[in-house]
Parts: C-alpha cells; structure tokens; sequence
C-alpha cells in the first residue's frame, strides 16, 4: 500500500469507530435504560481512549509526510486529515484531556445550576472552562486570534472580524423588522387547543418522507431534545411530542430531515473518509433553516400543511390557509433562543456572539458575565431578563465549552437566504410544487448543489459554488422583510 | 499502579469495548435500519479490529507474568483472564482470522441452503468450517481431545466423554417417558385461535416483571429470534410475538428474563471485570430453563397464568386450569429443536452431540452427514426427517463454526433439575407462591445461590457450592417423570 492508502484506510477504521460512538450518544438519548448510564460513561470513556490513541498514532504525520493525492478528492481528503491532525498536534494532551475532564463535570453543575435558578453554582466551572479553552485557542491561534482559532472548528475559515461587520449589517433591519411587525395592529393568533400524540407522529413521519428523508437508512424516534445523528447510511432522527405544541412537533422534525438528508445524500463514494460529513456546522444549519422555514414555513406549503393537519385533527380553531400561515410565522417576544422566531432568533445569537467573544479576548470576566448579558437582552429586545434560566442559563453550548459555535447558527440562516435567492432564481416554478405538499424540485436542488458534495470544498466554497455568487446577508434579509411585511400588513 | 492493577484496569476497558459491541448487535436485531447493513459490517468490523488488537497486546503476558491477587476474587480474575490469554496465544493469529471470515461467509451460504433445502449448496463451506475448527481444536488441545477443547470454550472443564456417558443414562429413560406419553390414551389440546398482539406485549412485559427483570437496566424489543444481550445495568432482552402462538411469546420471553437475570444480579462488584458474566454456557441455560420450565410450566404458576390470560384474552378454549397445564407441557411429534418440549429436546441435543463428536473426531465426514442425521433421527423419534430444513439445516450453530455448544443446552437442563430439587428441598412453600404468580422465593434463591456469583467458581462447582450436591442427571429425570407420567396419566 501506499502512504496515502494506508492514511486513508487507518482514518476510514477511525471515523467508522466514530460512528459507533454516534450510535452510543444516540441509544443513550432515545433507548438507554436509565439505570444504565454510570456504565455507559465507562463504555464511552474506553472507547473515547481508543479515538484517541488513533487520532495520536505517530504513524499519521508519516503518512501525510510521504501521501501523494491523485485527484481532486484525494487531496481534499488529505487536506481535511492534515488539517484535523495539525489542530489536534497544537494542543497539549494534558490540556485536552484536562477540558474533557471539566467539560463532563460541567455540564452537570450546569443543569443543577438552571434547575436553582443560581447563577454563582454555575460561575466557578463556568471559569474555569473559559481558561481552558482561551489555552486551547492560544495553543491553536499561535499568535493569531483565539475566538478565530475556536471558531475554525465549526466553521472552517470563518473570522470573528467577518461575523461581527455581518451582524453588525443585519442587526439594524432585523430589529426594524421586528418592531414594525410587534407593533402592527393586527397581530396573528396563538394556536391553543390540545393535539392527539399519536397522531402529531403520524403526521411528522408523513413529513419527514415528503422531505425525502430516507427511511430505509434511517429512523425516528423521540428524545427530549430532537436531534439527528450519523452518517452515512445510518443517519436517525428524533423529535419530540407534547401536546399543545404540534408545530414543534413538525417543525423540529422537517428542522433534523433537512441535516439529516444532508448527512444521507453525500455522495456513496465519499463515505467514511473525510469528506464524507457535512461541510460545516453553518453549511448543515442553512440546510435544516431552508427545509423548516424558507420551504416549510412558506405560504404555499402552509396551505398544503394546514389541510394535512384538517385532515388529521379536524377543525383546529384556526380560520384558513392564510391564518394558519400568520399563526406558523408569528412573532412574539420571549427569552428563549430555541423558542425564538425566524427574525429574533438572530439576535440572540449576535448577543451570545458579542458577549463569548468579549469573554475568550479577555475584555468581559466571567464575573461580569450575567450582568452584561442582561444588560444587552434589554437594549436589543426591550424587556429584562426575568430569571436566569431564561438569561445566560437557557443553553448548555458554554457549559460543555463550545465558543464560536453560536455564530453558525445565523450564518445558516445567511446561507439559506442565499441558497433560496439562487434556487428561486433556477427554478421559477417552486412555489406550485410546495402547494401541492412537494418540496422535491427544492431538495433535489439542494442535494445536488450543495449536499452530495459533502467536505469536498470548503463551507464558503460550498456555498458560492451551489449559488453562482458569494454568500452575503442580503438575501435573507429580502426574504425575511418580504414576507413579514406581507403577513404584518406593514 | 502494580502489575495486578494494570493488568484489570487494560481488561476493564477491553470488556467495556465488548459491552459496545454487544450493544450494537443488539441495535442490528432490532433497532437498525435495513439499508444500514454494509456499513455496520465495516462499523464492526473496525471495533472487531480494536478488540482484537487489545487481545493480542503484549504486555498482558508481562503482566500476568507479574501479577499478584491479594484475595480469592483477585485470584479467579487473575486465572480467567490468564485461562482467556492462554487460549488466544494458542491460535495461530491467520487461523483465528480465517475462521472469522469463513464464519461471516458462510452463515450467509446456510441462509441461502436451507431457504433453498439444498444441502449441497451448504456442504463446502461447511466442510471449511470443519477443518478449520479441527485445526483449532488441535492447536488448543496440544495433544489433549480437540472436542473437549471446543467445549471447553463453552462449559470450560467438560469432557465430550464425561457429557456421552451422561447421556447414555438418560436416553433410555427419555426415550421410554416420550413413548409412553405419545402412546396414552388421552392426549392434550393444542392451543388454537388467534391472540391480540398488543395484549401478548403486555402480559409479557408484566411477566418480565413478575420474574424479577429489572426494566430500570434493561429493556424489551421485538426481534425475529429472541435473545438477551449485555451484562450489568444494561441487559436488554427481546421476544416475538405471533398472533397464534401467545405460549411462544410468553415463555420465549421468560427464557430470556432468566439469561437476563442471572447477568442482572452478578454482584456489581464484579461489573467489566473477568468475573462479571455467567459462570458458562450451561449454567447461564440452567438459570432460563429454570425459570421458564420448572417454573412458569409448573401446575401451581399454570394457575396462575391461566387466570392471567382469561383477564386478557376472555375465554380461549381451554377449559380450565389443569387443561392448561396439559397444554403447555404437551409432548407433540415434529423435527424442530427449538419447537420440542422438555422431554424430546434433550434427544434433539443428543443427536447433535454424537454428531458434531464424530466430525471433529474425523469418525464422520461431512459428506455423510446428512445420512447420518437423517439415520439417527428416524431411529430416535421413530419417522423420517420430511426435508434439509427440518433436518441438519435448521439450526444455525455449524454455519457459524460452534462445535462444542450443543450439548451446553441439556446441561443447562441437568443443572436446573438440580438446582430446583436442591431449592425444592430448602423452600417446601414453593408451590404456594407460584400458585400466586409468585417466582420470588425461588429467583431470590437463585441469584443468592448461583446468580450473584458470577464466574467466581467454576460451572460445576458453581451448582455444587448452590445445591449441596455434585451436579448429575438424576432430579432432571426424576422431575421429568414426575411431571409427565401425572400429566398423560401413566
């Protein structure tokens, strides 16, 4: 064999272990039983330990020393192995295992934390995973900046610099957006009313395959926090069901289909070597976005939906198509990021951005940190913080160390107006098919633009190349200014 | 860290590893999607690899070499992993690989002979499969009896000779107390009708619970054969369920709660350790047979069940509980092991036994196996074996290269009639529990006497240390004779 076989085939055997370990994470949130989990946080430390020898084996840096690519995806698969191998050579063991360590302990004084209500709990793990990582991000930036060097893990070739100046763009509309339609006299109705379990399952399962998600390499199952998981050809989604809340039912789902097809229609020859994963964590969100809101959340789908659901449960105390779609899009305020709209949403995400980039360049302490959070909710949405559970408790991304993660969640957003623009654009006819309940010509699209590509470019490659233009925040603040002003009336 | 120290802690991690392999065989029965088949084989084998690789590391030879018990716990580790080590060091690592790929390749061959009833399409690759067992059990025997080296791995200190003697004391008897049944004059209902799906999950789930199966480490599935897989807090157990066969279901189901148990009640602190798992292949059968026969098909807990169903399922015409009891210990004619009753699956097993003897033996060739299985068969059950799938091809356990596994059932079996005469002799109030659809007294004594041992002893010394008594065929038989001559009345 040659050198680059042999690398490839020793990191085909370690993302296929990685796969076992995805499949440990899902059995743990969806069929574990619950007195087993001591146990299984020693399978997975094992098998995290043996990860980690072979992400530590010598032999690779010999291998990239001596491997020759012969084509366009073999060099992008030694790219992205170089380049996961120089991240990890830059950090100490000691300091990695020391994260890892404190990452398990503080996820839990976390979830304490938010269940009292008590901020000064949390305060002390929560530092000391700052320092940590600021380590890490130092070990990684080697004199360049920090925030850039966490940031890079999720969004490879991304700058804070380049996110800030974008927010600092959207921010001004999306807040005019969102005063004009909370002030417009008419304000669209909340959905009440209960909506039988079995049946939101029923309906989620029938829009997950209208989505194309492909059950026969897949599966659905519930979990407190839907998620999706795997690549490949095992790639299963969960939702949840309560309720008086079926949208999230729906929603979520259509949400974990759009980074679940991604994941199933990478191209078959891609699989298991380093390009057979989503681009990036801003690539795999713009897909999730599009499907739930550019398609799903879209006038013509929503009157297809809203029969579907007539159908399912009868007079649901909504009025018509074009109620149901106000209702699906309604804005409202609220402390909650998860629970947030397709507008507010960004800004809690620029708030989160600002104050975790402040923290890692070491102008914010974490001292101050509850403060300053505050401080911004009430000058970017007008009301204060009523407890900490919804302020800098609600989510558990510092808690288990991810800074620079946030900021992927809009540049989804950013990607998916940009994606919708230039689709709409190719293919005039769209909204027909989405009336009729088929999302197809759009995720057809999709998968071949964007999805089967894979790792083979890099996110921003990705992007523009499926698009014919660079990705910039333009088009989704089109898109969302249309079609709020459109329900608004403004 | 001491030798000894090293030595558990590297095995620690090595049976948590297989914890993770046991948990995806478990997900491939039950919860993987279809179209997931390839690449779990490469996710499998890639983990197969590791395990291996942990196997072969050699500094478990240094170790052992080095190692010190400080009790007699430490001390049967110690003599199980170095009885483990010794075995693997044996085997030329080509012919371990070898027979990993011959057993992958040929269960699939088997598949496809007996849907096809076509034994010569099976024969080479079980002639293969022969050769390469012969030629481990020669290089494990090191001039020893290669048979009992393959049993060894199964019943470790059995002899093929010790087990052929056994049997030929309990064939006469057998064969006398089927025919006498077959030939009475009143012969007992079949059970007929069909029994509500949901209904026979139910009332298994609430028998699973009635014989101690603790749901909070553990759970039940649906799979096509049913199984118990993992040890310590996480046992998962599976049945099926066929809308005409709710006895199938229902004591398939309390089979497997026994397997599950025992692994349950291991005391925790032999959890991921050598010790950790049931003492072998014979007690851990004994421990199911128990439970499901001497039991849950005794008169007492049929008065029970039979109630149970009545609530259930109304009237299913059987008249009443002695009807019941009849039925579910009704002996039947047929050629399948898996369908036989208590007194007739010990000559299935026996059958097995002389003949897998005299293949590894080089007395049989494969070439004439079919004629003698299909020889022995009619001498022992009196007609003729109709087709391959109702003769040689039906049991799975020779395609998969496990020679020396058969006669571990009937010894399960042994070891249950010891145990419940033993148990019997303690316990005089026994009846009246089951009567009460009460297992406790008789589980209670199980996991205290046998379960919570774990492999701490030897199998036999086991069941010796449980009963008071060495282990011998006499109370299987006794109870058997008992049971079956009140049933036909002979």
């Amino acid at each position: 064999m040659t050198a680059f076989e042999e690398l490839l085939t020793h990191d085909r055997e370690t993302r296929a272990i990685e796969q076992v370990m995805g499949r440990l994470r899902w059995d743990q949130e969806t069929m574990m039983p619950r007195g087993a989990a001591r146990q299984r946080a020693e399978e997975m430390a094992a098998l995290e330990a043996v990860l980690h020898a072979r992400h530590a084996d010598p032999r690779i840096a010999d291998w990239l020393a001596a491997a020759e690519a012969q084509d366009a995806a073999g060099a992008a698969k030694l790219a992205r192995i170089r380049r996961e191998h120089d991240r990890r050579a830059r950090v100490p063991v000691e300091l990695a295992a020391e994260i890892a360590r404190c990452v398990s302990l503080s996820h839990g004084v976390w979830a304490e934390a938010r269940a009292r209500e008590d901020v000064a709990h949390f305060l002390p793990a929560l530092e000391r995973i700052v320092a940590l990582r600021c380590e890490e991000a130092a070990a990684l930036a080697q004199g360049g900046d920090g925030y850039d060097a966490l940031l890079d893990e999720y969004e490879p070739g991304a700058t804070g610099a380049g996110i800030a100046a974008m927010f600092d763009r959207m921010r001004p509309r999306l807040r005019a957006l969102r005063d004009a339609a909370l002030g417009a006299a008419d304000q669209p109705a909340p959905l009440l009313g209960e909506f039988d379990r079995a049946a939101q399952i029923r309906l989620a399962r029938h829009l997950a395959e209208v989505f194309g998600y492909d059950f026969q390499r897949g599966r659905l199952d519930l979990a407190v926090h839907p998620f999706s998981s795997g690549a490949g050809d095992d790639v299963r989604i969960t939702t949840r069901v309560v309720e008086t809340e079926p949208f999230n039912c729906f929603y979520s789902t259509i949400h974990e289909v759009g980074h679940a097809a991604y994941e199933q229609n990478i191209a078959p020859a891609f699989a298991l070597s380093p390009l057979g994963r989503g681009a990036s964590m801003g690539v795999h969100e713009s897909q999730a976005r599009l499907y739930e809101n550019q398609i799903a959340r879209s006038r013509p789908f929503c009157g297809w939906l809203f029969e579907k659901m007539r159908l399912e449960f009868g007079d649901f105390g909504l009025g018509g198509a074009e109620e149901f779609y106000a209702t699906v899009n309604r804005l409202a305020g609220g402390h909650i990021r998860t629970e947030a709209d397709e507008v507010q949403y960004n800004l809690h995400i620029m708030l989160r951005f600002d104050l975790e980039r402040a923290l890692v360049a070491g102008d914010l302490t974490v001292g101050d940190l509850e403060a300053a959070w505050n401080d911004r909710f009430e000058a970017d949405f007008g009301y204060p913080v009523d407890r900490p559970a919804h302020g800098m408790l609600q989510d558990v991304h510092w808690a288990i160390g991810l800074f620079g993660y946030f900021p992927t969640y809009t540049l989804g957003n950013v990607y998916a107006g940009c994606l919708m623009a230039a689709m709409r654009e190719e293919l005039p006819d769209l909204d027909a098919a989405f009336a009729e309940g088929d999302p197809g010509p759009a995720t057809s699209w999709l998968r071949d633009r964007v999805q089967v590509h894979g790792r083979l470019m890099a996110p921003r490659e990705t992007i523009e190349e499926a698009c014919g233009f660079a990705p910039h925040e333009g088009p989704l603040l089109d898109y969302l200014e249309a079609k709020f002003n459109a329900i608004y009336a403004l």
